[in-house]
């Protein structure tokens, strides 16, 4: 379990090397909901995504003898081009596992970080196998992208920042991937704004976590595939752990409510997000109710998506 | 002709009820050009575009009288949502001619700014007649979309702002349609930081405003349909004789290269634009050579797009 103290350490820790993303609202959207939202940009974050906090967190911490092995982890989405960053800023070597299907231009932005890479097959089993060998040779430590304290507290940050900036908040939102994002910001709400409520948001194809909060048991990530490619994997016993004790409410959104609370906040505030980030929006489409007369903090997670299919004009 | 004057005094005048846009700066860009580029982003002003301007300063100047009577233009693009939306800033009727064939979405928005909307053929001539009957009928006032003094001082305070937060630029850029917002950025610009450069950027298979000052001849626009569906529109005598006296410069673009600027910007910057914001990166995308080692402020115009094609997943 991490407390708030950890949460403000790692800002401390972070904060030369990442950006205080900006809140933004907008007056139509409010004006649909009959609320006041504010979404934390971390679109705008380094890498293009709240991953960037949890990485740096983690990679900072690491003592000199452990940082000269360099770090390793598997991934083919955010995590891999935050520690690709990370590892970057201290200037040590970073070695990604990532399975031979992953698409081309994320294997550039990794290896634009300065990262190398390993291909592996495209099975949980490969990716793990394949870390742990090349760990075993190298030496080097492995930052996962959500199962560890130190991420934890870093993606926290955001939230932390969130509550600095805006006061009375009725309710916080988040997506519900891994959980590190939503372990990390429900502490740094609960520990600053307690009366909060604090609802996870989850792809209705893949609410696994929502189901593992429901039966007090850890259930698997499904294998539905959502336009949330983000919210495909599942909670670990840490986050898993963390999310119950602050309380953590989660609701769901379908795939089309999730296109169109994504294509909302392009639409209508100009900003590039990745469906992960428009599932929050997705649920107060679906249940207006939540929204009504309340002042609602979001964070929007990220802007990595592939825009090469569209079409001007 | 407009001064400098006409730009402060239109910017102090609209001030109230537009936003002071941000400036943007992406590493990566910089990076990729060897340049340091300013962003100005009207893609974040009211309404979506920098049009806001404009239509805000020419309504605001209105004697009692002829507000009473309200404003009336003909368009299906940004202008008749900035129109609409500066109508009802000061709670006077807004009728706006749009062709028949404008889309469904286009029609929306102009509607929820309160404007009353009459349709006609989609012809120029249709556009015209229609209006002038409506206007002798109503004694509405009309607000051309750039052919005015009000609205070209108007866009201009883009330009201004740009230069007051940024000094020193080298080279200052927006894109090229009717030359409002080109004619009102070039007089701040001249004005304030005089040794700059100033290039309009255009659509190659649209370049009438780079014929029209190679020839000394104004011409007519072009019928070739580019997806910078916001600059197919051709220069005004008036616009025309700002361009040249405060020696703008026009470069142009392809169709590949608009795509691409416009697209640079949305994944890196996370940024929603719409293709004629992406003509002035199209243009130093074919001409890296303008842009090495330069300070370079880009006015990204707006952030109107069709978003309806992007496939997610």
């Amino acid at each position: 379990m991490i407390g708030i103290q950890d949460i403000r350490q790692a800002a401390e820790r972070i904060a030369p090397h990442i950006h205080h993303t900006p809140i933004m609202t907008s007056r139509t959207i409010n004006a649909m909901f009959g609320a006041e939202i504010f979404f934390k940009c971390e679109n705008l974050q380094k890498v293009g995504a709240f991953k960037a906090r949890g990485a740096v967190n983690a990679v900072m911490q690491l003592d000199e003898k452990t940082a000269r092995c360099g770090v390793i982890t598997h991934s083919s989405g955010n995590h891999a081009q935050a520690l690709a960053y990370a590892a970057g800023l201290r200037g040590i070597a970073c070695t990604i596992i990532m399975p031979d299907t992953a698409p081309a231009v994320k294997v550039a932005a990794v290896r634009g970080y300065g990262a190398e890479i390993i291909f592996c097959k495209p099975t949980q089993e490969s990716r793990l196998r394949t870390m742990e060998e090349v760990a075993q040779r190298t030496g080097a430590h492995v930052v996962p992208p959500y199962d560890d304290d130190r991420i934890m507290a870093g993606q926290g940050t955001a939230g932390l920042e969130l509550c600095e900036e805006v006061e009375g908040l009725d309710l916080v939102m988040a997506p519900v991937g891994g959980g590190g994002l939503m372990g990390g910001v429900a502490t740094a709400v609960r520990a600053t704004q307690p009366t909060a409520m604090i609802i996870g948001a989850e792809p209705v194809i893949a609410a696994d976590a929502k189901m593992s909060l429901q039966t007090g048991l850890l259930q698997p990530p499904t294998d539905r595939l959502t336009i949330a490619d983000g919210l495909r994997t599942g909670l670990s016993e840490k986050t898993f752990a963390q999310l119950r004790s602050m309380g953590v409410e989660i609701e769901t959104a379908t795939e089309d409510s999730i296109r169109r609370g994504t294509l909302l906040v392009m639409s209508r505030m100009k900003l590039v997000i990745e469906p992960s980030a428009g599932v929050t929006l997705g649920v107060l489409l679906e249940q207006p109710g939540l929204a009504r007369g309340r002042r609602i903090g979001i964070i929007l997670c990220g802007g990595n998506v592939d825009l090469g299919s569209l079409v001007f004009g």
